[in-house]
């Protein structure tokens, strides 16, 4: 097995190192923060202070797993390995990139001779860390190169070559689109529950529904393990970040003319949960005061 | 244990009746049909012939399971049933009655001093035969009584008292509104899959998001089984049926005045999928053609 590097140490990246080294796989990490540096070497990863000395630690065909931000950072990061790495050299995009970025960073690099496949990840840090999915897209003949490292970072049958360039970052994307639709039924359903009659012991319904229902999945386990640390979820508020997937998915069903209302609704739920005093909430309270006389909130 | 009796032995009650005799529990069924009686007998059920036959053949404290169409035929078989039993004596409805019935079953049995729960039912037909995951409402005291019947049914931890009557059809109502939801976002995935330019295999994609990744989950299970048969469900036409929970899941919501734009969808969607040349579009195309010009299509 070859020596792999992985520039990137966050929380996922470290666990896809912590997991391969477990497999025993050599693994030498780079991460542009020191403070991230310095807490990888706290769990005995083995460190370089910058992508050069990282990269002559390497062997002679280079493998670099890449566990970076999205976007501009991991765009900028291949256009630098370009110049550093050599023909044959392989980088793994491991992230949550846009499929199409990963499209032009494999043409970018199939110029210089360099491979590239486009990993999507799934699991979360937990899986990076035990074995996660794995979502892989690129030259056939890259993926056969490579595939005993997604063999290990994976769980048992937790891997799929996809197909073409970028078909891995896109199945990423949608199965995240997916998670969006399946995460705000869940929430929706127990905000129902919250506002009725009953009183429910909401760790006990996941637990419940996740013995024997219908429903049974590995986010209403989460949700569970939630109401069991706080029963009413009184300790944070209703806000939802999103980065970037779901709207990926929205605007990819619009290009294809595919109707996607739960999936579009759940990136719109988690844009309000982010707006304090909505503007729209405004413009449709000041026409319902103007033609009916009914009642505005003044601040 | 006691002995129970079953009525209604379609592909549920059928299935929650052999479930319980694997158990050592000694079953007696009844359905109205005769067609559905014989299958029952060759599947080596003990089958009366009417009610009064199959209540006879009970104890001195007779427990009665229903499984039967929610709505009108439920409601009138626990009018009966009040007519013929005696105080003490115990009604389980295990099928998907509104939970608003549910209580004014309860309330009609409990002026008789007849025992009614509402207990619902999810796991579907695999799950009845063997552990299904059991939502139980009513008086804690009845439940105590026949607590034993719910373990035996339930697969491991898959049972929960609720509380008071109607809080277990309430939350098997919740649970199928939630289970609307996540079955379109997996829906609309595979769609803008489908019409996008890679070439997934849908089983594979099923199988590794089944491995590792956040959406693992019986429905991505049941998904894949669907895509092993049928690649590109070729075979089906795309129209959903609905039997009512979704539905009265968006009313309880409207009622309490929470937002559910996910489960609403999924509702629409469904209504949507019945429906083969939509008047609205109609009602929208004409439009367009007016103001802008643009074409109809013409029958």
């Amino acid at each position: 097995m070859k020596k792999i590097g992985i520039i990137g140490l966050g929380k996922m990246g470290m666990n896809l190192g912590l997991n391969l080294m477990e497999k025993n796989v050599e693994v030498v990490g780079y991460d542009n923060s020191e403070k991230t540096r310095e807490e990888a070497v706290v769990k005995s990863l083995t460190v370089k202070n910058s992508i050069d000395e990282l990269l002559s630690d390497l062997d002679n065909q280079k493998v670099v797993l890449l566990s970076t931000p999205a976007g501009e950072i991991t765009n900028e990061l291949v256009k630098t390995l370009t110049e550093k790495l050599k023909p044959g050299d392989i980088i793994i995009d491991s992230g949550n990139s846009y499929y199409k970025d990963s499209v032009k960073n494999f043409e970018l690099t199939n110029e210089k001779g360099i491979e590239f496949l486009d990993c999507g990840t799934s699991g979360g840090m937990e899986g990076a860390r035990y074995g996660a999915c794995l979502m892989i897209g690129g030259k056939k003949e890259t993926f056969n190169q490579v595939e005993e490292i997604f063999e290990k970072l994976a769980c048992d049958q937790g891997y799929l070559y996809t197909g073409k360039p970028g078909s891995g970052h896109y199945l990423k994307m949608i199965h995240n689109g997916i998670e969006y639709g399946m995460m705000q039924a869940i929430g929706e359903g127990f905000d129902i529950l919250n506002a009725s009659e009953y009183e429910y012991d909401f760790e006990k319904v996941a637990s419940v529904w996740n013995h024997g229902s219908v429903i049974r999945s590995w986010l209403i386990e989460l949700v569970g393990n939630s109401f069991r640390d706080d029963p009413k979820l009184e300790k944070i508020r209703g806000v939802i970040d999103a980065s970037g997937e779901g709207k990926w998915t929205v605007e990819e069903a619009l290009d294809l003319c595919v109707p996607v209302p739960v999936i579009a609704n759940s990136l719109f739920v988690r844009n309000q949960s982010k707006v304090n005093d909505s503007f729209s909430a405004k413009v449709v309270a000041t026409m319902r005061n103007q033609f009916g006389g009914h009642a505005v909130v003044k601040k």
